[in-house]
This record gives C-alpha cells, structure tokens and sequence, in this order.
C-alpha cells in the first residue's frame, strides 16, 4: 500500500502538467491526481468505482482505500456520504478491494501523466468546461476521467454531434454511404463521432475531416499509442483539428472488453447512433446496444438483403426498433435536428401507370381514364363510362381544365393538351 | 330502362353457363345473372352498390334500380331491409342512381357472360366454396362477382397466401430478390399472389411457377384480355395451375382507377402483402396501402440506398410501420406462419475484435483479455491485468478450461489451446 506514496507539490506538478487551466488550489489538483489514478485502477465502466468517487470524491476514495482497504470502513464512509449500503453492497465492495488494491501502484498513473505531458494528451474532468457533460447519463458507468488530445472546440461540438459506426469489414456500398452521409451532417452542422476503426469508422472520419467538420474518435487503449496502427495518420489529423479520447490512461493497449466499454461512451456522447453497415455480429451492434439502453435514438442504413454486411443493420431495424434512415437528412432528424419536410406525405401513393397526378382526387383519375386523346367524348359519355354522376364529371373536367389535363372541343372533352 | 328485359330461361341459361356447379334453382341464376350484372354497372369498390345489394340482394336491388329508379323508394327498401337511411344515404343514392342507369344496359352482362362461356372463364360469388373469403373484410367494398379462369385448387390455396409486390420497372437485384422468396414462400407452402405487372409481379409469378407453387394474379380489366400483352403467355400458364381474377367482366378494359381497386383485392385476398422493390411512387405501395387500411401485416425489403428503386421501400419502413423483411423466412413469419427461430436473440451482440465468444460472460472476456497466448500468467496476474477479484479469475479460467480457451501450465495460464 505504499506504492502510493507522493508529496503534495509532486501531486500538484503531475497533475497540473496535463490541464488546460490551471487548478484553483491544491486540493482540486490532488482531486484532479486521484481522478487519473482511478483510471489506472479500474476497467471501463466499473459502476461501484464510479458509485465510491462520487459519494467521497476521487481523491477521498483513494486515500480510503489506500489507508484502510476494508469493505466495512468503506461502506460506512459511503453511510455517511449519503448512500445506504445494504449487505450486497459491503460483498461488492469487498471483491472491488480485491480488484483494485493489485493495481494500488502510482508507478502507472506517474508514467501515464508524464507521457500525457510529454506527448500534448490533456486529462478532462467531470464538470470541466469541455467535459461531454451527455456521457453523464451513464451514471455510474461514466468514465472518471478523460484522456484526450485534439482542438477543444471539436469537444464543445459534440453538443450537435452523432455517431456513426460500423464494420470493419465494409464494402464499397457501405463506404460510399458512410462518406457520403458525413458529408451531409457536417454540411447540417453535425460532429461525426466514430472509432476510428477499419472501414466504417475510418470512412466517417475521413470524410468529416474532408468536408472541414469536426469529428471525435474513442479509443479502446491509450491515446499516446493510436490505434489501429494502420489509422495512425488519420488519428494523427483527427487529433489537429478534432478529438481523439480515451477514458484508459497513456499506456493501457486495447482489450476486447475495452473495446465493447469504449462503445457505450461513442453511443453516450452524442445525439444519437447510426449503424451504416454491419453483419449479423457487427461489433457496431453493441454500441447501438448501447444508445437504446441510454434511450438516445438509434438508426441503421439498410442495405442490399443478398449482402452479408447489411444484416446486421437489418436486424437492427427488425429487432431492435432502430429507425430506418437512407441519407444525411433522415439522419439529422432523427438526432432531434428539424428540418423542412422535403416531401408532401399527404399525398397518398396511388401511381399505378406513370402518369403524374399527385394531387388528383379519384374522380379526376376516373375522368381521365374514360376519355380519349384523339375522338371528343360528351360529359354524358364519360360519365357513363367513369360510373360517375354527370355533376361529378362536370366537376373533374373544370379542375383537370385548369390544369392543362383535358381540353374541349365542340364535339365533347379530349385528354390532355391540345 | 327496357334495355334489361330478359325471359327467366335467358337468365337461367346464361348464368349457368359459366358456373362449375349448377344453379340449385331460377332464383339463384337470377340472383348470379344479377350479380353479373352489378359488376357492368359499377366501377370497383362503389361502396353504396356493395350495401344496396347486401341488403337487398342483387337481383333485388338490380329490379329496383330497373323499376323505380329513384333515391327515396331505393332509401325505403334499404331501410326495410334494415338499414337506416339518413339524409346523407338519399343522397348518396340520388348521385349513385344517375352513375348505373346509363350502363343500364343488358347488352354489357349478356356479351360477358357469352364470351366468359366460350373462353372457360367462370363466375365466382360470394359463398361459393372457392370464393376467397378474406376479401369479404373489405366490407361494401368487397367485390360483387368475380370472373375467373384458372384451376380451383389455386383459389383454396388462398387460404395459406402471400403478396408479393413491386415496380414495373425493377432492377436486377429486385428481380433475383423476388425470384428467390417467392421460391422460398412457395418451399413454405405458400401460395403468392400478385397483379402479373412487368418486373416484380412477373417475377413472383414465374417464380412461382417454376417452383410448382401455386400463383394468383388479379387483374384490372377482364380476364378475357390478358394485361400486359407482354405476360400473354405467362398468364396463359398462370390460368393452367394457378388462378387469375378480376372483378370486370370480359371485355373491361384495364384503367387507372381499375389498377388502383384491383391493389385491393391483391391485399385482401392474401395473409400479408410484402413490397419487394419499389421507388418513391411506385403504384406497390398504393396496394401496401389497402393492406395497412385492412389491418394484414405488410413488409417491405430494403434495397440499396443508392437505388431510387427500393426508396419506396425504405419509406413503408420509415413511415408506414412495414416490417423490414429480408428472405422468404421473415415474410413466412410476417404472415402468421410460426417457424423455428434461427437465431438465438438472447446472445447479445458483442463482437469487437472478430473471435467467437457467444456465450462469454463479460469475466470470461476479460480474462481472455489479460492472458498471453506464449508467457504464462499467474491468477494474480490475470486478476491486477483484468481488474478482477482472484476469486472471479479462478472461476472463470474454470470455465475457459472446459471449453479449452486456455491451458495451464506450471507457471501459470495461457490463452488458446496448446
């Protein structure tokens, strides 16, 4: 336990080395320390970490668990911060300790705050300007801190951002979908979040940072170390002029569990999700898993059903209630933005020949049917052959007249303009 | 009004010669004369010539229009019949009036049923065994004959059916798409129903033929005349195994408005109607349309995004609640057949990284995470790695050595089998 051992002055240096502003004082600069030990101690998502800083504070629970790491002494400082631990928790607590103390060294937290400075990466904070305050609705599941890199106003975009995932294993119909849709929300004023994966991912960003908009990426690992290292210089150009995050310190590589918890913070950050290609067992699935369990909204580009790539985007539309969304304006609404309906819904599809006549009621359409382009037919024969009243006829053929869709002759009524 | 005189033998002669079963007696070949009759008058789907003549019988109905043609004795027998008519309803029968009597005419009925006899198309009525019954939930809008040829089995079939609908102008992929569930529908024991239109429509019908299903085509004008003269020869097989039907008497030409009434009976007269391709205005969805009206379960396929021909689609799933279905299971299910599931639903989506981990808990992941595949790692190790208690690594290294995910050594574990 006294790996943890540090002056207050190192603690300050340390910490204040990797902020944007300075910390007030002392005391919000060892809370600042603690918040990026904590992210060395615990996996992504680790709700009872989450649950201990924020009924004790960060460096609070630390010094807790440093002092005396005993599931009692820690369930009765939780009493007293306000939350009633019943005998489940003191179990849970228990096997926490049991999680973290192995980890109780400051020799990771030292090396990812040194290598952070070294390298520009910063560490955000809860209730920093810049925080994405929407990964807040993660609760207790919230990352307790943020590593990151990149243009702060790529962060404050994320207030109008969403993401966009998918496959690694992209075809060229998902691509062109993925580059042509990013283009369209950033057009829309959109931030495109994504992973920075292969395929997919690396295609939303590419073409957000093509179109001049923003985009943020969340990594599994570290960002000292981008990955994947084939993305090494579009992550490179995400983090000049966008954001490259991570909630693991400088050093932690990507695990698959780092990869499935790194998803939830992609759904939570922004205002919604869309999957633009995935197969039946896309890992894009689990992070709109993710958005429909925080209740943001969840969209999937449909595909050819022949392509493999498409059915995971398919079963998400089937199964899960995701919103079938074809382009960037069905995409930006579905993320809250209201646009202009670009069409009449109103009109009811009754195209059955190819004619124009969206806005003809039926009695026009049965007129029209019953006349001729080349012999004039009497209101009395087209009523007739209509199987509609004289009246009715005479109405339809006023309107249709209007409109340039019959025309008169002194034998009867013609079809169209002559 | 004279133009309807005909002697009882007449009537009794020409109606049963386009029946399969006799007449039990003159008052029912009046009454199938009559309804002959009715489908000359009317357009398809007059609402108040399918009341009239539920309430008063056709051949009730078809004496009074004969005899006294006006809206206030037609509005007392209605009500002596039982309905009450409103001021509204003598209206209504005013307007009505003056549509039937110029086609009041014998000369309509007789050259139908002659030309029906000579060209073995028969007469369906409501109540014959054959005569599809779902159709009667259009209510007064249900048909009041229909004229058909083709092989009675196919009717009976329609019990067990589906519709499959689409553009005329299809794309490769529609076709291959269509080609391929009506053969899987027909594999399930289904029998497909469609409009024997060019693309789709004669896609699923020729699939279906292919396939020794049984297919059903409605048509807009009389069953005499094939449409499109193009689909002369597949309707001719159509009419030899399958069934095709029409509401208009031989003779009828198709319209506009006839196209519109006959998506009606396609709707009705199957289980579920599936859209399989279909841009923006496709005349399909006007027939999706009588579906959703009628309450039966309606799909849509979706296509690229890219192809103009599936936005319809895309838009019945967006707007109009049509469950996206992507193969001739999906559509089985969507019209009420219960089929083993092929898929386990339970095992959540949370592929990130490509191997196969369906059954993973997140403990076991995450010990997969911490482990080398070449130097071993001890339980503590693999706990402080994977932030896990010891006792969660144990148990779930347990588990992973059942399946054979890892191995042990004496110095520890290792990943994989070795």
């Amino acid at each position: 336990m006294m790996r943890f051992e540090l002056d207050e002055s190192r603690v300050v240096a340390l910490a204040s080395g990797v902020r944007r502003e300075e910390f007030p004082d002392a005391v919000a600069a060892a809370e600042g320390f603690a918040r990026a030990a904590w992210t060395t101690l615990t996996e992504p998502g680790d709700g009872l970490a989450g649950m201990l800083v924020g009924s004790l504070g960060a460096a609070g629970a630390l010094k807790l668990i440093l002092e005396m790491p005993s599931p009692q002494r820690l369930g009765t400082a939780v009493r007293e911060a306000g939350v009633a631990p019943d005998e489940d928790l003191l179990e849970a607590l228990g096997e926490a300790l049991q999680r973290w103390t192995p980890r109780l060294s400051s020799t990771d937290v030292i090396h990812s705050l040194e290598q952070a400075s070294r390298t520009g990466i910063q560490l955000l904070l809860p209730g920093d300007e810049l925080w994405p305050s929407a990964i807040d609705d993660l609760g207790v599941h919230a990352p307790l801190a943020l590593w990151w890199r990149g243009a702060p106003p790529a962060l404050a975009a994320l207030e109008r951002s969403i993401a966009l995932v998918g496959a690694r294993a992209s075809t060229g119909y998902g691509e062109h979908v993925a580059m042509d849709c990013a283009a369209g929300l950033v057009d829309r004023g959109f931030a495109i979040v994504s992973g920075a994966a292969y395929g997919i991912d690396g295609a939303v960003h590419r073409s957000a940072l093509a179109s001049g908009g923003r985009t943020v990426a969340f990594l599994a690992g570290g960002v000292d170390r981008f990955y994947p290292s084939g993305h090494d210089a579009l992550l490179g150009r995400i983090a000049e002029v966008g954001a490259v995050l991570s909630e693991l310190p400088c050093g932690a590589a990507p695990t698959k569990w780092r990869f499935l918890q790194r998803n939830r913070l992609i759904a939570a950050s922004s205002n919604a999700t869309v999957v633009l290609e995935a197969g039946w067992r896309s890992g894009s699935l689990n992070t709109a898993g993710h958005a429909a369990a925080l209740g943001r909204p969840l969209g999937a580009v449909p595909g050819p059903v022949t392509s493999p790539t498409s059915t995971g985007c398919h079963r998400l539309i089937r199964e899960y209630d995701a919103v079938c969304v074809t382009n960037a304006a069905e995409m930006a609404e579905l993320a809250g933005a209201r646009e202009q309906a670009s069409f009449n819904l109103d009109a009811a599809p009754v195209e059955a020949t190819g004619a124009s006549s969206d806005a003809r009621t039926s009695e026009q359409i049965r007129v029209l049917d019953a006349l001729s382009m080349r012999s004039p037919r009497t209101v009395s024969d087209v009523a007739r052959r209509a199987g509609l009243t004289t009246a009715a006829v005479i109405s339809a053929l006023g309107a249709l007249d209007l409109e340039g869709g019959v025309s008169r002759r002194e034998a009867g009524w013609l079809r169209g303009r002559h």
